[in-house]
């Protein structure tokens, strides 16, 4: 399994802080039928570490039944490797296509304790796993020595990486001393949806994107011209969605951005996020719904 | 309850990735037999996170059966707000006399977040609740503003805060502010051990200590003369101890430290840590060896 193009990234909407799998569905059918080359659900965005095993199961269930043979990425993240084993083993019998791992911490860990939990997980499994480099959430980082280590490893087939620099020699430089210390079939992908057009600019084979979980449009659109050589496009169509990435800045992440839009177009319940996590205020809801019409990103 | 004096925070030993029953149950029997004045079950120490509900249940089960009438403290954090208000249900089923909630986080959270949290979890339990500020491990620092919020609600008694300033005028200053904003019957409690007599002669109430959950006499020596007012003996016990919290800060913390001195005198199989957390490789754990021995608090 070869992961490229564009990865969509959804929301797991709640519902009284339950799973609301009528949302979640209809969310995953939307992206099914867009023209996103895969799915990830359960996903940061889609509040994997929040969810009880039997909620993970579920959601991955619902997301495999609707995603009409889009390829389904299953997110399986938590501080124990035993849970992570477990998340695994649910998410193939739930139908799902390749797995998203993060190195959740709790206590900070080393690249030795990064590099066993990839191990043990990957001789766990046979289903293909993307490498999660998210030191927002993990508070851990990859070296590029641990990124080759645990490409090296069986069934690893992706890294999704952090921004990548803003200067587009340094990114190119970047991407490609990452890609010098990996195996040919693993591919790179971008995350952090304000470096999509610089990130695949610089070589980067895919872009996990949050936008593309609740608008795939937009991210379309940036994806789409990125593939055909037009880079001027692609920059063009990201630096005009400039005001989105600063709310997305403003707000610590994406995540409480993207519920108020998904609440605001009717895609899901408010509150949908698991608490402690607070949805948006009324007067950021505002300056939300502001940007989005303004860009025309909804009706 | 009045949460003072010395708190034990032991291991939660593994044994092939299981709970370690009997290896757990005679530590609590031992920490109860010593002279600590509470005993904190499931702390950060304790590998709270890693633990499924099923074995933080039993393990707060044990606990509460073997601490012959000291107070137990359980532990009952988790990133979402519905899983913690489980774990405090299921904690005072099992026996628990009180809980600590330390805000553990994915998504970083927002004073908002964690003051809801507190407030969620509070009014659902009517157990006593230690506050637990743990930067370290969920990424998020209180503002004292907020320690006087969460301090304000039903059922809060103490605060877990981190080290306090090095300089005693400062660190007296530091516990000072947070007092003055907390209700006199809501203790202060310090961790991080290297800052212990430091932080008893600021003014904190309670010592909530890693070192007395695996070793109490050392750290009752400390708690001991630090109450009588021997400022100079609790300080100079702390000083003789700097090759121990030497080490806890070369090996990112203490967990990995004491796991290693646990393993080493016979109180937990190797390796005892939940994995994905390595234990300490040989020579590091000669090093520890080397330092327990001199310090003369092993035999």
């Amino acid at each position: 399994m070869k992961i490229a193009g564009l990865s969509a990234f959804p929301l797991t909407p709640l519902v009284d802080d339950r799973l609301d799998e009528e949302s979640f569905a209809a969310q995953i059918v939307r992206l099914a039928r867009s023209g996103v080359d895969s799915i990830g659900a359960l996903g940061s965005t889609g509040s994997c570490v929040y969810l009880s095993r039997e909620e993970r199961h579920r959601a991955i269930e619902i997301a495999a039944e609707m995603s009409e043979g889009v390829p389904l990425i299953a997110g399986i993240g938590a501080v124990s490797t035993s849970h992570v084993i477990q998340h695994a083993a649910d998410a193939q019998l739930a139908g799902a296509d390749a797995l998203l791992l993060a190195p959740v911490s709790y206590q900070p860990l080393t690249e030795d304790d990064v590099y066993g939990l990839y191990a043990d997980v990957t001789s766990a499994t046979d289903l293909p796993v993307v490498v999660y480099d998210n030191p927002r959430t993990t508070g851990f980082s990859f070296s590029h020595e641990l990124y080759g280590r645990v490409a090296q490893l069986p069934n690893v087939v992706s890294i999704k990486i952090p921004g990548v620099p803003e200067d587009p020699t340094t990114a190119r430089a970047h991407v490609d001393a990452i890609r010098a210390i990996i195996p040919s079939h693993v591919t790179i992908g971008v995350s952090g949806d304000a470096f999509a057009a610089a990130g695949l600019q610089a070589g980067c084979d895919a872009w996990y994107s949050v936008l593309a979980g609740t608008l795939p449009e937009p991210a379309l659109r940036i994806t789409r011209a990125a593939h055909r050589g037009d880079d001027a496009a692609a920059t063009a169509e990201c630096a005009r969605l400039q005001p989105l990435w600063d709310l997305f800045a403003q707000h610590g992440g994406s995540i409480r951005v993207v519920a108020a839009i998904a609440e605001h177009v009717g895609r899901a319940q408010r509150s949908c996020l698991p608490k402690p996590l607070l949805g948006l205020d009324d007067e950021a809801r505002e300056d939300v719904t502001h940007v989005i019409t303004d860009l025309g990103l909804v009706p």
